[in-house]
């Protein structure tokens, strides 16, 4: 616990808050010991919840807890337009190192619109964030090095597609391949390249299109596909200095036809048929959707505690949260 | 999901902010996957938490979902001042009825300051979201009734101690004897006997005090006793129309020596034991508090989804919570 970063927190928390605000975004509460809907990032780290040893305590039904809150705000997107909310994520990672935790802050945002609107939202907030922890510095106290870089952040971000960003990584020495996944080292080459400053990776590989190979890259399900880029999604992922990969983004599948066949055909999917899940877990989602309808919208989740790797130049995450929750720690 | 829920837990939340923000506190982030420390309520209502069936997954330590943030706010007063926390909070209630969750909404500060101080901060609070609330009800739609009585909501509230409470509860034909605890029926009662708005039960007995006989009332360990009246704490509940005890208050012991001797003598101390827990749990708060020292200082829990039932004269709470948790349902 070291108080600069539980002041960061608060300070970011502040500032994103106000942007959202000024925006008329609604604040949600979602719900975290969930079903998988709500656990479904990524089902390998996923933490069971049990009373008394008993893992069926809640009416025979498996609990989780949640790795995002994004199915909840999508609800309810077609009938309060912007909405987010602020809590923890929970992954079981087994590493305990300079990138991994068990627990996080994250901030979640749904609203209608597109994917070009979606990155300026998240260039917007990031910009409100650089600004409060600048006006704010007296109080935190950050070296002059990570207050100049900050007041140096570009209104908007530079814009690589995936498939661009593995030729430059080519182009850049790097051994590598169309379709592998960016490690984090290599994100950090592409930043540097761009004046060390925050970058968007857009238009992943679509998981549902045959490539007629296997794919290192994996997305969530309902990522809307670009009708412009065949086989590809209309996700980025925003790359800052040392915090790597902090926000993920997409514009959504919204009909429900398509989201349940997308959902059915996803690795996802089958992992969690392994894990005695079913197409019921998501059941009030699709029946919601299918009842009610829903709008075209596209959301984010911006994971807190790399963004203050961002602000304070750090290298290693267990330096940037309040309280640390790894592997080997949890109080 | 019912939408006015969702928009009175937004405006709550904005309104009880606001007035913190005006007051100087910062917003902390809480852990929620926890050893015992962050799960001593009720040690009897534990979440525990697994990887592949294993509750040993963390460093051979048992983990819970967290109850109360209350200690790791605590922990940061002396440095930071007045703090506060909005997060869930987890109890595996087995009663899925109209006053129980397994997951609910919490608001939590602390702060610097003596028991006054706190009861005149939850009443500046509450008064808070009532304003909000009748200020934004073209958005929100209550009756006219529920309208008229939080328009009618005293800034100040009556305040009656345990001893008072018991006494008027007789005259009021009910059979209670000194030491009973005063069930949900019987606070509306009482609440009911002052016009129906807000009231505070104070001054609970002090469980380690030798009274010679069993009590059925139950406080947390670090409640601070009361130098006026032996064998009291200076403790709160704030009892609401409708949403019953909404608010659980209480000065707190600071020295590290006699919060010791009190954890140990409690009874949740001796049910930790029996699930396998130590003093090892409470070790980070004890360590920090002894090396590092602390200062009077006092605070609470907003439970939102009763002050939601109080907003909207429901009797329900499952009917004032965004997404329903109970035995009986997660999504």
């Amino acid at each position: 616990m070291e108080l600069q970063t539980v002041k960061l927190m608060a300070n970011l928390i502040k500032s994103a808050r106000d942007y959202l605000d000024s925006q008329d975004y609604t604040e949600i509460t979602v719900p975290r010991v969930v079903r998988a809907s709500g656990a479904c990032e990524n089902i390998n780290t996923l933490f069971e919840v049990a009373v008394d040893r008993n893992f069926h305590w809640f009416k025979n039904r498996r609990a989780y807890l949640a790795q995002t809150g994004q199915l909840y705000l999508e609800a309810l997107v077609p009938a309060l337009g912007s909405v987010y909310t602020i809590g923890p994520s929970f992954r079981a990672e087994p590493k305990a190192d300079n990138r991994h935790l068990t627990e996080f802050q994250m901030m979640e945002i749904e609203f209608p619109g597109g994917f070009d609107d979606l990155l300026a939202e998240i260039e917007n907030v990031i910009n409100s964030i650089a600004r409060g922890v600048v006006k704010a510095n007296g109080k935190i106290g950050l070296s002059k090095e990570n207050l100049e870089r900050l007041s140096a952040t570009p209104e908007r971000f530079p814009k690589i597609n995936y498939d661009e960003a593995i030729k430059l990584l080519i182009r850049l020495g790097i051994k590598k391949e169309w379709g592998d996944d960016i490690p984090s080292e290599q994100e950090q080459l592409l930043v540097r390249y761009h004046d060390n400053q925050p970058i968007f990776i857009t238009r992943f590989p679509d998981p549902m299109w045959n490539f007629k190979k296997e794919l290192e890259v994996e997305k969530f399900f309902n990522m809307l596909p670009d009708r412009e880029n065949p086989g590809r999604v209309l996700s980025a992922d925003l790359i800052l200095p040392y915090g790597g990969e902090s926000v993920g983004a997409a514009a959504r599948v919204h009909e429900a036809r398509v989201l349940v066949q997308r959902l059915k055909n996803s690795k996802m999917f089958k992992r969690l048929i392994d894990k005695g899940g079913s197409i019921n877990d998501f059941g009030w989602y699709i029946s919601r959707i299918e009842n009610e309808g829903s709008v075209p919208h596209a959301g984010c989740g911006f994971g807190l505690a790399r963004i203050i790797q961002w602000i304070k130049g750090a290298s290693d995450i267990r330096e940037c949260v309040s309280f640390l929750s790894n592997k080997e720690n949890i109080i």
